[in-house]
């Protein structure tokens, strides 16, 4: 969580780590998405996947994740400073997300996040919009998943 | 779920309503996306969201099991019109994601889904790509929430 005076374009994040396991892509399955090919590696091995398949939106969720546990790390890094950590602006939306490739049972995910722009905004004063490109990789280096995000970021002004 | 040459353009389905109480919001964001305005009346009152509101991603999740339901309900129309149901297919990601305004806690939305576009794909012989947009309206009628969507669906061809 930063200002957006903090922001520069090109800043990249490593977000960590996630191995999709059989189990947890089956009890994400259950609650939000029940298809066959989420739910049983049988169904899974027929299926354009190939095998037991995470849902898509298991995927983005686990992203979220990691992204809100590193603007916490990034709040306890500005409190070691000294600085007075910003509160941070929920999201607008997002652009162009892709499921680039099957994120099969037993695959683990790294995610980062690039910024790619930062701009104040007209229509609420105090506020910025930063535009980053999320993206994780599976343990093979290839991309899986990726999406351009946006989140409302406050400046700093008077609270430095 | 259907088959390709099944879908025309404008076709829409009424994917059904769905209930963010405050439970469900906080237990979905202690998994998945835990920040303050999502888990604390208070904290979601002080936000720019003005409540306990829900995450995006849950309205997301939400959609999908919606959807998955939705194609389960297809399936059953077919077999009993002594049809053989296809196999629907994964999706290769989406565009143009927004979330407009907030979820708060007790709003009910309701999702539907229509085609704007369908096409037979080159790189997958008996198969085609249906884009569609999917959106959620709460209770007063304002949209929330959408999404383009796109599928694989399989071609009829000599199944038929």
């Amino acid at each position: 969580m930063r200002y957006l005076e903090d922001i520069q374009i090109g800043m990249r994040r490593e977000l960590g780590s996630f191995t999709f396991t059989a189990e947890l892509i089956k009890a994400f399955a259950r609650q939000f998405d029940p298809q066959p090919f989420h739910l049983d590696e049988e169904a899974g091995r027929k299926s354009l996947f190939g095998g037991l398949a995470a849902s898509g939106w298991h995927v983005a969720s686990v992203c979220m994740k990691l992204l809100v546990a590193d603007g916490q790390r990034a709040k306890a890094e500005a409190e070691a400073r000294g600085e007075a950590p910003p509160v941070g602006g929920p999201s607008p939306g997002f652009r162009d997300l892709r499921w680039s490739r099957p994120v099969l049972a037993g695959d683990t995910l790294t995610y980062s996040s690039e910024v790619v722009s930062v701009r104040a905004t007209a229509t609420r004063p105090g506020w910025g919009i930063l535009q980053s490109k999320n993206v994780a990789v599976n343990q093979r280096g290839e991309e899986v998943y990726s999406f351009l995000g946006s989140v409302f970021l406050p400046q700093r002004g008077d609270a430095a």
